[in-house]
């Protein structure tokens, strides 16, 4: 079933814009009755089709839905400004991983030169790529890409936990700092994960860092690129907080 | 440092191919007693630059390198046939995690047809794409893409551990089967993990599948695309056998 993203405006007059009106009368090509999800800040409800005027759907609402796809603490990704397109990807997948808010953040080894004339043109087109995937994926809240920020701009001061990616920690064969992080993490922590663009985190960042409170974790012997750091983070929290085991060892082989 | 894989040929010859001399003389700018890696089969060499003549370069090797950046276990992936470039993402990101084999598999639902005059193309391009990714991620073995196959043609009996990726185990809170069994994974299994495409894998290759001994795994509750569900497993196989931790609880928080 679909979901929608939509504002405490649409749905307390129980109107949907002309944009997702539009998806779900030209694309899905839904008809009167038909029932989708609405997602409502952090609430999801179950909806249904009351009529179709002037290209814009009205609906009623069936019943609050309950069920949490979120992970049980909050995450947020200061993702140093990368090449190309691939933040669009690091925002995508790591929306279906569970980050609650990006923080696209330029670092000294950033090529990326913020052109302020085009920064709401970006976040725009980034939070439109977030709320896709965060429909797509059931999440329960939409993350948000917050602001386009050099590193010495950001205060950090409301995390709790704060994990700094750094490849040359993973090239000293230092192993043990993520696991041991993670597996500390309680419910409603505030998390800073801070991963560097393709040239890696500069010295006197990571020192600026570490006197903030981070702490360099690896992971693992193979060097990671950017966006790879990403998945491999998000992942983790969510195999280690998310999923359970039997403490009975398996007897699945064969 | 930068990392080539090389045939045995090219090691025993000791010169290298036009490929990879036009990538170290042209691209970076190397010039005689500069040195690189080679990883010949499942070893690695520091090697010298003794001469380039032809456009070909001759090397010394200096030492045989330890180390090693190889997960404990072999992991093969069976990829339901995506569409678009997709498929290159997986490639690219799954040899940075570590993926022993690729098997780009064709499902009941994957759109792609295969024409089976650009099968070898499309091979060739695909290992090309895992030979770069292991290079830069300095892994020690290079990963194979062996073959397009359909699913029923597949040989899964030299695999000890089948984990099949299944949206709708995620969907009915299945969350404990595929912690329970990377748990138990040991040294030197052979793992097979199958992913389905886009639309999933259709129920009677879930029923194919669990006959030849897969067991049908949840990955948490939010839903990850085709793509994503790869650096999920792979992540997290990482996580838990290459990471260590303190069994003391952290003071890190602030």
């Amino acid at each position: 079933m679909q979901k929608f993203f939509i504002t405490l405006d649409e749905f307390e007059n129980r109107v949907l814009t002309k944009d997702t009106s539009f998806q779900l009368i030209n694309v899905l090509r839904s008809k009167v009755d038909d029932q989708f999800l609405v997602g409502v800040i952090d609430k999801t409800y179950l909806v249904q089709i009351s009529k179709i005027e002037n290209k814009l759907v009205a609906f009623e609402v069936i019943e609050e839905k309950t069920g949490n796809s979120e992970l049980p603490f909050f995450v947020s990704l200061f993702q140093g400004y990368p090449k190309g397109d691939k933040l669009e990807n690091i925002i995508k997948y790591g929306t279906q991983l569970g980050v609650h808010e990006f923080h696209p953040t330029l670092m000294k080894r950033s090529v990326f030169k913020l052109d302020s004339n085009k920064k709401d043109n970006k976040l725009e087109r980034f939070n439109k790529i977030a709320k896709e995937a965060a429909e797509q994926s059931f999440r329960n809240v939409c993350p948000v890409v917050v602001d386009i920020k050099q590193l010495s701009k950001i205060d950090f001061s409301e995390y709790n936990v704060k994990i700094l990616c750094y490849e040359e920690s993973a090239k000293n064969d230092e192993t043990s700092a993520f696991k041991s992080i993670v597996k500390s993490i309680n419910a409603n922590d505030k998390i800073a994960v801070v991963v560097g663009p393709e040239g890696g985190i500069a010295p006197e960042e990571v020192e600026y860092l570490t006197n903030k409170g981070f702490i360099s974790v690896g992971l693992g012997p193979r060097i990671l690129r950017t966006e790879t750091v990403v998945f491999y983070v998000l992942s983790t929290l969510s195999y280690e907080w998310e999923l359970k085991w039997w403490i009975k060892k398996l007897d699945f082989k064969h």
